[in-house]
């Protein structure tokens, strides 16, 4: 398809001169260009799809960044980066753009997005600071129906509903959360979704009962007497209407002109303004439109039929989820849980066999965390499968609900460490310091599938919060002649008075860097509490290194070496931690560039003991 | 007055052998019992009061503990503790009950709670564990309208409406928060309070909907179309009939009848129903009934009156409210924003001289975090002011919204280090291991008033997230020798090889020690990052202490000595901080047991140097 508009697009505000005709082009183009270089690289394709109309609609009704658009969880900003100057070639890449709104990319992008149900409260932020400034520009937050399964969304509705501030959220209804929402609240959007020109034929009702007459007798002075009731509740039979938005929808989320005329309804109402929408995830594309769920988040996939240029590959998720299903069959205690990633955290095959025992919370990992206490309170043995970062969302539940009172509770931390093309809002390296800092928990790190399994089953016959963290994606290969016993630690000693201490699959690199080096190595499953009998092992050495991806401060390493110092230890210690957020790349280029690859430890032994 | 009932009361079951006027009386009698024991230690009077006919009705009903009652946050349970066999005297203090519900006190308390919201995502674990296994006995959360405005209370209903489990939701409506409510929640659920009958109401409706003739003219035509529609309006018309509730209510919280039958209801439906009671706050003792607020939270009063025995003090809160104000008069760009703590963070001054900078967003941290960033993001200077406890809730907000992409934030957290009577779910002892986690923070942590505005100013001169930590309570004395200069640090040399590092409060304990052992103390103002040159003092001496208000891991004292051992130095460093949860005690007492009074900080000198 010939860009012949898309290339004409140098500015978002461009967009204004085009007709609907034009529009229409606009919207395809932007399909064509999306579905181009999302094959190439991968990345969020079927959300992204479905938001082309609502993006140019935007665009075309608002003047960002005046009027910033705030774009909640980021999976549907593509189109905004492109009509914002941006190529989207390469984009989760290295020297690509990231994946997800950013301010340094764009003025554009004001407000970080990765985590879902942020938008509104971001929105409503700004949209205040506008008020008190005087500035009666709107401020727009679109979040996704999956988002709303999250605490914060209610939270900021709550406040905003009655800001008096030009707030517009749009819903951008596709009945899509990253596994199919289970809970009330989409159930309910479902129900007002199907109501179609609800809005209109309210006004038509509202009209009808001004007139209804005082006849005053039999069934109609009772409905005449209840008239105004009937009519207080029908205005507040909108769940948005009860937190004081105005409620424009739902309208046709692939309707240029619908969108166009509803935007700017909502931009000259001058007070909060919800917009719902209704869309199709994966819109326009064939492939994605039949399996929305497969072309969210997806790796590269050939144009001409959509399928996958490489097969997803057995992984920790899938090591997880298959070990969970031979635990639960033996001990039906056994429960899971997940926030919205039945697929990503490996739970299809367990959510299969046991379904009731089986709990999909949507994404809202404060009450998944929470009600994970309650079924171990209520005896069940519970397992809360989440990736690192959004276990950042559930610490004071990991410490008040679960860990002051210890309940029995299994967390399955994936996503642990590095995690590649999604960038700084998805690296797993802040769950050990704050897992750390919360007395009575212990930590396992695998460094291979069969260590998992070990892991899992000494965490399901332990007592208190039991976290176990692994990486994305597959295990590393290890020398034969590194045998691991599978305990709680494995020493392999070398030749040279160094030696390197690691977990998880930066042993894999360590075993390397000592057959080049002879530097000893020391790998813990067990990473915490750190056991006083792998301080007396490094004691031994004058030279001891650690290795670890997490931040620094709280890490591992951090606590090994204040051990390993206060227990008398004289030599040197060198501890090497991921600094700072990381950035989008290859996970193999982060561990390189955060000095944690085998290259990087042979030089550092090298140089320490030159 | 005479207990003549209360007396008799030994088992929870004991209750359900009496009538009506007998029920009634054992209200009366542990209203009397509750101001009593109240006045002489303090603790949270006004929702105790305004729940004890609802206690009474749940014990008569449910099988505690067959039928676990879950108290959301807690602040309601005393009347609870009583008829369960615990002596409320000297409650909160040492040797006294906990002011909340603790497992380990009873096995009536099933699940801690000290926090807000949590209560239905616990109770919907434990009924989701009856429900697998076979158990049809009821599971009751009591939740406040104040916790409403939490998040979690959504993803919990959001779950649990249609979960097929016999929960029942207790709606404590009591028009209270800790500050009043200012949400939409709170003016929806005003609305609803006010149809006294609703449920009764609607049924009439129904039935007289449900007669409507087919005329087939006119308005009539209108009206019979709409029927359905009606009806299905009314019937989803009401927040927690959208969630799957059966909705019971409102009813009359002080009618110890009305209760027993609507909550004899609700057991009886076997599928999850909401009860929604309107309670008066503080009912029954007239002070409290006239400042609900003030006898919230209260200190030792004399029971006559309801006077203080002891008026409050100027305190750190006060000092933060007072510099927040000098500040704002300079800078209209400064706002500020609560989690329903506008006295307890010392915000009224602020709140009534900048009402439209001023922000109580409800107990909501994580939007609260959000939004400050938000109003960052346009242009503002907010700081959310916050106890350490609830800062947890918001890990993810200070770090994916307000630290990934640097916003302008300052955080005032109030109630940091060891906090009294409020015991395990309060303490302010794990900020800093999830702060210092974050790339990018700034914490500070004054000693005195003054240098609290010191930091408040450099906080808002600064770019990022900065954050200032200060304890409960007064300041303490220093003795005038020890001149502080405000600057990031202050040393003070002395005559022994020996440094005690500190900050904060216990400041003060360490220049006793100082004068008393010749240590030489270096104060931390600036507490992270942790400078060098704070490292290059502390290698001058082979004896280095590190007195700190935090747990171990993560501490300031962990990544003090992890720089200081890194930097080559050879000495002994001994650091001493908080180790695990610490329990309700006065909060000096604590510090004792913790070793971080002076007397325990002379010992050590002492004891080192030996």
């Amino acid at each position: 398809m010939e860009h012949e508009l898309l290339g004409t697009i140098k500015l978002a505000s461009d967009i204004k001169k085009l007709n609907n005709d034009q529009l229409r082009r606009l919207c395809a183009e932007l399909r064509d260009e999306i579905i181009d270089k999302v094959s190439e690289t991968g990345g969020h394709l079927a959300s992204n799809l479905g938001a082309v109309e609502l993006t140019v609609a935007l665009h075309y009704v608002f003047d960002s960044p005046n009027e910033p658009i705030i774009w909640d969880v980021g999976h549907q900003c593509y189109a905004h980066k492109i009509l914002t100057g941006r190529n989207i070639a390469g984009i989760r890449t290295e020297n690509g753009l990231s994946g997800f709104p950013k301010s340094a990319e764009s003025e554009h992008d004001l407000f970080v997005a990765g985590h879902a149900s942020t938008s509104i409260s971001a929105a409503l932020g700004i949209a205040e600071a506008k008020k008190i400034n005087g500035d009666e520009n709107s401020v727009i937050a679109v979040v996704g129906d999956g988002a709303c399964s999250g605490g914060m969304i209610y939270e900021a509705l709550n406040n905003a509903g009655r800001s008096g501030t030009n707030l517009v959220v749009v819903l951008n209804d596709n009945e899509m959360s990253i596994s199919p929402n289970v809970g009330a609240m989409a159930k309910y959007l479902a129900k007002i979704r199907s109501k179609e020109g609800y809005f209109r034929f309210k006004d038509n009702i509202e009209h009808t009962l001004l007139k209804i007459p005082a006849i005053g007798k039999g069934i109609f002075a009772v409905l005449r007497s209840i008239k105004t009731f009937f009519k207080d509740m029908f205005y507040s039979s909108n769940t948005f209407e009860h937190f004081g938005f105005t409620y424009l929808g739902p309208a046709d989320g692939h309707d240029i002109e619908m969108l166009i005329r509803t935007l700017r309804r909502a931009q000259s109402i001058k007070r909060p303004v919800l917009v719902h929408i209704n869309t199709i995830k994966g819109k326009g594309y064939a492939p994605a439109e039949e399996k929305p769920s497969k072309f969210h988040g997806v790796a590269p996939f050939y144009k001409e039929n959509g399928q996958l240029k490489k097969e997803s590959e057995y992984s920790f998720s899938s090591a997880f989820g298959k070990t969970l299903c031979k635990l639960a069959e033996k001990d039906d205690k056994i429960c899971a849980i997940t926030a919205a990633m039945t697929d990503g955290t490996g739970l299809r095959e367990f959510s299969e066999k046991y379904p009731s025992r089986f709990f999909d919370v949507g994404i809202a990992e404060e009450h998944a965390m929470t009600f994970a206490a309650g079924l171990a309170a209520g005896g069940m043995k519970p397992v809360f499968a989440v990736y690192s970062t959004f276990l950042q969302r559930a610490y004071d539940q990991v410490l008040h609900d679960a860990s002051i009172e210890p309940k029995h509770v299994v967390i399955g931390i994936d996503r642990a460490g590095i995690v590649g093309g999604d960038g700084e809002t998805h690296q797993g390296t802040f769950d050990v310091p704050i897992l750390t800092s919360i007395p009575g928990i212990t930590v396992y790190s695998p460094s291979d599938y069969n260590e998992l399994e070990k892991d899992f089953e000494k965490a399901f016959s332990a007592e208190g919060v039991q976290a176990i963290r692994y990486p994305r994606g597959k295990e590393k290969i290890v020398p034969e002649n590194f045998v691991k016993n599978y305990g709680d630690f494995d020493y392999f000693e070398n030749k040279i008075d160094c030696l390197i201490v690691t977990y998880g699959r930066l042993f894999s690199e360590a075993v390397f860097a000592s057959e080049e080096t002879g530097a000893s190595v020391l790998k813990i499953g067990k990473i915490f509490p750190v056991e006083h009998e792998l301080i007396e092992i490094a004691k031994k050495y004058n030279f001891v290194f650690f290795f670890e991806e997490s931040v620094e401060f709280g890490s591992i390493a951090e606590h090994f070496g204040s051990m390993l110092f206060e227990s008398g230890f004289e030599g040197k210690y060198i501890k090497r931690c991921v600094s700072g957020f990381v950035s989008h790349m290859d996970a193999e280029k982060a561990l390189k560039l955060h000095g944690l690859d085998r290259e990087s430890m042979i030089n550092a032994v090298k140089e320490a003991l030159k």
